[in-house]
């Protein structure tokens, strides 16, 4: 069996999933005639496999959850928004006057995001970004994107390069995922198996596929709160609040230390 | 990574499924809370992937497509609904006195099609079936299910199997799909790899997935109507007429010769 290609996995599929939506671009099809949902599809390293329809990252602020009406109150300043995708909550902040910029390393999502009228996107990691000398006063991580502090050995890493591109008293908002009050045997097992090879329990090991194409592996982190604490301590970040309203989910803020 | 177990994955979506749309036995759910959608993953030999929602196996027949009404309008006498699933079309027979059999090969199908109150089931082979001694007038093969004939070496074993199961004067009722109107490009080229290896160009090689379980890779067919006619000359039915209102899906009937 063919190995699918490396590639742009989530910027195809925004790229269809907002064709889907718009009308806008060649929608993907079945048979040639009938439309098709796009589905994302998550493959994590203990063999589980699962698809979730994609349109959630084109979602209007009418269909968004609670949580991010409640993070994007708590945002002052210039922001960067970290793996903006297709712009769902950069527009929001751009139509309010906001100066906002949408960061993200997906070609395809950057594409889309500037379709949709965001004006200012950047193509890039973090870590290269950091060294431009652009300065921000509010960092967004939403849509679970606290998950991209990766684990353990990332977060210093990746923290450090926002702790550069802050302005001082500069907040990180963050929206992760507490994995662990799940009864489902499988996730229990996988939390279990990933603490017996000296990772967090919720340090999930994935990859994407969309059609033809697979991203690499890469860690993505479902982190309890005192876990978060824990990847804080020795870095230049203070957890400052945290809102628990739509447990398993929560928002985070954090605080540069002066 | 760890591989997927090779399992019941059609039964396992199809409990999950059910389980959503009737509140009936444990829901999936993400962080433990919040209700997943149950979606097929489908794997090709080419590397494609695709996922599509599975609730549709589970449709009322007010959210079928037109060319399921107009199939069981052509049913008459002893019917025998192959690949059953759970139940979605044997059911209605049922419902309006017809004396059904809904035969399917996964476990999971076959329990939740009894739950949901099909009388008449066989968890079985269509190969082994055959010996049984069982006979029907009308065989269905529904839901895409001309694609069970799988292709040039397995159709005329298939159809022999129901000619064994046949009383005089039966009928295969079959809902094909002809793939040769894509302009896909990735289809188009799956087409020709196929041709290129000796193979019709929609017989698919699939495996399917859900969760952490896979089945084997299987052969899987959308055939053209001349190329459907093709894989009958030689056996013992007869196309007796095709309904291709709703392209790219069509309706063969197929009548057993004297």
């Amino acid at each position: 069996m063919d190995q699918p290609a490396i590639g742009d996995v989530f910027g195809e599929m925004i790229r269809d999933a907002y064709a889907v939506r718009t009308g806008i671009g060649p929608r993907p099809l079945a048979g040639g005639r009938v439309p098709r949902p796009v589905i994302e599809i998550i493959e994590r390293d203990d063999g589980l496999i699962n698809g979730a329809p994609a349109d959630h990252y084109l979602a209007e602020p009418a269909e968004w959850q609670p949580h991010d009406h409640r993070a994007l109150r708590l945002v002052r300043g210039a922001v960067l928004d970290i793996g903006a995708g297709a712009g769902r909550t950069a527009l929001v902040l751009q139509h309010r006057g906001m100066a906002v910029t949408g960061l993200d390393t997906s070609a395809g999502a950057i594409e889309v995001a500037r379709k949709r009228g965001l004006r200012d996107t950047v193509l890039n990691t973090v870590d290269a970004y950091a060294r431009s000398g652009s300065r921000y006063d509010t960092f967004l991580l939403l849509g679970n994107n606290l998950g991209l502090i990766e684990g353990p050995e990332r977060a210093p890493v990746f923290l450090a390069a926002l702790a550069e591109l802050a302005r001082p008293g500069a907040r990180i908002i963050a929206q992760g995922t507490d994995p662990y009050g799940t009864t489902d045997p499988v996730h229990v097992a996988y939390h279990r198996r990933n603490r017996d090879r000296g990772r967090l329990g919720g340090q999930l090991r994935l990859r994407l596929r969309y059609r033809m194409l697979a991203t690499e592996w890469f860690d993505y982190l479902n982190c309890s709160v005192p876990e978060l604490a824990g990847l804080l301590a020795g870095t230049r970040w203070r957890l400052a609040s945290v809102d628990t309203e739509d447990r398993p989910y929560y928002l985070a803020v954090m605080e540069l230390q002066p």
